[in-house]
């Protein structure tokens, strides 16, 4: 199972989350790109991390937003999205290669992840940045999302991930963050929930039923203290129910 | 001989000089990479149209400040300029490949190119940024710079280049812009020095002697609809007098 | 009858049209705040040139997007939008004691304008940012847009604007610049349709129709050459059919 | 006595300090107006707490250089340095006057504050601003910069400050950061050394002599914990001496 979670999103004397800590959580770090967040000098650093620690190297794509974090809706033209994503990958790629790997996939950040699981313009737009410049890097993201599904008729691979810390309707979505128990905060039961996950096993969703996912990565964050907590016990559990963790696929 | 201009400096709906012109006149091209002008799309346009037209690559990196349009000193850290520097490589680099080519030298801008000519730190900088990046990339810069003494002697390639439209010192330096004459505006002149340069002749310097320059590229401007003209008037003098054009190195 | 454009709307290095020959047409200067265009220096030079010609400063306020040139919507909460808009009211208005006068009223920009006219979040973020910042200050805007409903609802004065050089439906609301005929071309047509508009009479709405608006000003375009003939051409058919022409409200 | 201390220099998403801890300790707060840091929700949020808390609202002027922190010389031109400090004043007395007070002083930020204290271009160019601005506002800063020599001639009030935790040389300038010793990092020296400076008594210079200083404000740090700590400690050691703590001027 792969364990990823988003890196190298402070900027300039910024600072978000504890990177290195979450470094020896996951397995996979989706790290910003000088768009959303992140800067040259954070890139550098945090791929070199990561290569240092095996940690797969992803490009976390985002709106030209600092302002904002990429968090908010931009409607920019999927002829200019494609080239911002182009221009990204090529940046960050950049670095992975200097610290002796390279980008290993793209996961899409914030409001651009949700826009792209409905608005076919972006979503198509993201792709194609992606058969631009390298047609062989693996996607990540939701099942049943317009991003995996035009990823996939355009030939690229894709990772269904799911998400440690979130509730789940009987169709196998994501409850609405405005609703009551979107979001879980109980360790153990997160943890429990991702070792269902990773074994087979079902979890129960929103409604009390049984759900099966069978994600190809976990999602975890690690944005305030007690997120790389959380992290860490999913990691626990995870290794003591024999799962063994590594970059999918590897 | 090569000849090369800056291109590709316009940002979002805000336009600089006629990229397609000048593209018809120059055979290396400069090409702006986001942080002091230019963006994605912009650079995937221009690098594709030099790609057409056989023009080389080169990455136009400058200081982080659209706002003053990388004409201004910044006393940015050493290794955060070095970063600045590999992430713009590899924006560009993405572009030029898609284009089907790749980034063929690089040529710092603005008040970036003055500080490293004597300023050792900012200088080494932009050089280890080019070993990280890629050691078999030239680079452009003018002869007793800082910058190309130690790019010399981290084992990079160095390529001089001569001004067109600037006055020269009897050492053969440049005249000041603060200087009376220290910038030349008539085509038909400066088309006669350039093929002088590019034929092994001499150039009057600014104080009436004989000055050889031996330049391995000549840089023309085209910020301007003027600079243009005169651009292809040293580019029609240069064919006249049959001094082959080609990027340097081919 | 007054006559507003949009100005000021460089950036650094880049122009944007003729600031000063459009200062020479208009009565009324909507002028760029440093969000989706313009910059501090710009803002002091247009807002001295404005009352140096008797011509009324308005706020330009846009979304925080240069990259976007402020035309591409952008998903802001109302909270922080209301705080930019304050920000840009009170940059501006500095720039507008300075020269001798003040802001004296404001037009949103470009993807904002548009947004406001139906989204009732964002126009209450604008209206209570003006409200905040000074309550006197009257708003231009389209007749019929929720900006101006909520404006007036609030207290503030409204002013209407029409569209010298766009196509009307039979109802009086803007023809989609997606349909062919929405943007007029001709100078003399334009102007005689604003002849038209500022003297009671009718125009011919886009299905063949009389339609009469009643606007207290009329918006003309200058980030083109032949643009700012047409405003010109615009301001002499006004004269020449005897409207005075000065800022509305005075 | 006045202490003041930096707030506001957060960004969107990103975090600096604690500005509520601290606005419970200093009587002036040099508040980041959205060119090195702050941005206008930030803006809005940190001049309603000091007006609630009774501290003055001063405008911490700086470089236009987010990624930078402002902490960088940036060669700017007199002429726009001059227009960047009007906008910034603006702005932020927007959010002051709708929070019921207004901009009471004006010091500047980071790199602008050193290279001011010599680099007398640029200090005329701060000191030209507020005189456009606002003459009636005093001007913080180092006794014996060129800075408030000029805002002196310049007919500004000069309001001269010392720093809790700095070095001082036995001709009264600060210990260059470089020297070892050069800030001091325990509370309980800290707290006396700001007792003596504010009773009119003497502290140690850093060779070991005597020096009185007479500052009109003391600057404490507030962007880490601890130094909130150290803070808090200087002004119960000022309180527990008898000295009042109030806005310089007042």
């Amino acid at each position: 199972m792969d364990l990823n979670a988003d890196l190298g999103e402070g900027f300039g004397s910024w600072t978000m989350g504890d990177d290195s800590a979450l470094l020896d959580v996951v397995t996979s770090a989706n790290i910003a790109c000088g768009f959303h967040a992140g800067d040259p000098s954070i890139m550098r650093r945090v791929t070199g991390q990561a290569v240092e620690r095996g940690v797969a190297i992803g490009a976390h794509v985002g709106y030209d937003d600092k302002a904002g974090f990429g968090r908010r809706f931009l409607d920019v033209e999927p002829a200019v999205l494609r080239d911002e994503v182009v221009y990204q990958l090529g940046a960050l790629d950049a670095f992975a290669r200097i610290a002796g790997d390279r980008v290993r996939y793209v996961k899409p950040h914030g409001a651009l992840y949700n826009t792209i699981s409905t608005n076919e313009g972006q979503a198509a737009a993201v792709v194609g940045a992606i058969v631009d410049y390298d047609a062989a890097l693996p996607v990540l993201g939701l099942p049943g999302s317009a991003w995996l599904r035009l990823a996939a008729e355009a030939g690229l691979t894709v990772v269904h991930e799911a998400f440690a810390d979130r509730a789940y309707t009987p169709s196998g979505t994501l409850v609405s963050r405005r609703e009551a128990g979107s979001v879980l905060h109980d360790g153990t039961e997160i943890a429990a929930r991702c070792t269902a996950m990773a074994t087979g096993g079902v979890i129960e969703d929103h409604e009390g039923g049984a759900l099966r996912l069978a994600p190809d990565s976990i999602c975890v964050h690690g944005d305030t203290p007690g997120a790389v907590e959380i992290a860490l016990q999913v990691r626990r559990a995870l290794e003591g129910a024999g799962v063994a963790l590594s970059p999918f696929g590897r």
